[in-house]
């Protein structure tokens, strides 16, 4: 299994230290040791960053931990192979153009009869179930709506009924995002914790580092964490239940 | 106008060399001061580096000066903008997926009449000339060759009677990849050259660097290195002539 991490913020905002909890889990208090991604939007473009080493040893997460990148959608994954073997075009997260936009996706769980679905016009380049089931929503999207919808509340619908039918295959936690909203689709383990003034002190459950994010914030941020397990330790996160989602923009469920 | 980076080699190898003549020209001792990128292939997965911010002064050019990233296909480029605003969607190189691989490409240039270009399934997201040209060849082919085909020497030769046609719309230097082939297409400027044994030294023409490629590389390493002006002073370049392109597969010409 792998552990998802996602953000959803009304101003750009870093992750370094949510990131700094996630990566831990890759080989230190984790076992997921095949790889890590994270992708940030930045207006309509994104930014990703991968290593299939494990996160706790990669050069390139010691970059992203310190490197204060702002985002208002982050879309993240540290990687215990199951499907498909460990190499960069199986990590995730996995991002594709649809309507002029690019999707994100990352998935936590296992699919069984994965090789019948079809992904039309998409087609994977690595071998994961993952990234097949990915390709297959985006080709269901794209026959649903072939432009973007006016209605996008009711398109995430659509796309939660079609993670209903992946989850009948096994485990399909899933977050996809375009940037504006982020969607958090939970068939096992999705908790999420929305931020907001009066802020206070935050304590990592896998690290010994504590963040006071009075300091970190202004009184109007709002700042939504999704996560496969709680990241801290002194908070409430609220656990997604199986076979709901939740879909946030500018860190407020919508 | 901006300027291309490409390498194709026979063994994967780090581009820090290169790199750090064509950053300088992002602000010091070039003009291309609006963003800049590099895609790595490994294996059918890539990685991309991107800033909007001048390559001279980019933190994450840095971590790619600093960090040996090896890899046996590369395309980099540093901008001037002309057509579409400085930011990250709009900063090279773009890739996008056909026939199950990544296709990476970086265009210099300018063209004229560029929206009447019909890219069909391939969507722009930002607003570049650049990228709705890269949607259209991509377009094209998906309509040429439903599937990968066999005889890609052949698809090539299609691409490069493309690139004609959108070199008649006004300047059209491109780099594109599969992460297996590089090709560059010439329309003004576009310079390579082959290393391999018996290695010797190179003065980079932009910064106070000098490699000694002997002690970097094995008897049997084979580099190419594709620029829109060379990138060393004290070697020969080859220049391709305006609307001809070269294909390279494992650093060697195809």
């Amino acid at each position: 299994m792998c552990e998802l991490l996602g953000m959803s913020a009304n101003v750009p905002t870093d992750i370094c230290f949510s990131f700094t909890g996630l990566v831990q889990r890759g080989g230190v208090t984790g076992p997921h040791v095949d790889g890590w991604g994270i992708t940030f939007y930045e207006g309509k473009g994104c930014r990703s960053f991968k290593d299939p080493a494990p996160s706790c040893k990669s050069k390139i997460a010691e970059l992203v931990q310190a490197f204060p990148i702002k985002s208002q959608a982050v879309v993240g994954h540290i990687r215990q192979a199951n499907r498909g073997c460990v190499s960069l075009e199986n990590t995730h997260p996995f991002t594709r153009e649809l309507w002029g936009q690019n999707w994100t996706y990352a998935h936590n769980g296992q699919l069984k009869g994965y090789k019948q679905l079809d992904t039309g016009f998409f087609r994977p380049i690595g071998a994961t179930d993952s990234e097949r089931a990915f390709c297959w929503i985006l080709e269901q999207l794209r026959i649903k709506y072939p432009r973007k919808p006016a209605n996008m509340k009711a398109m995430f619908k659509f796309v939660a009924s079609l993670a209903d039918q992946l989850r009948a295959k096994g485990v399909f936690n899933m977050l996809l995002s375009n940037g504006e909203f982020v969607m958090a689709y939970c068939s096992t383990n999705l908790h999420w914790i929305t931020r907001r003034a009066p802020f206070g002190e935050a304590q990592l459950a896998d690290a010994d580092v504590t963040i006071d994010f009075y300091k970190e914030t202004t009184p109007n941020d709002v700042v939504t964490m999704i996560a496969t397990q709680p990241l801290t330790n002194n908070e409430q996160w609220q656990k997604i239940a199986s076979g709901s989602y939740v879909l946030f923009k500018d860190g407020e469920v919508q």
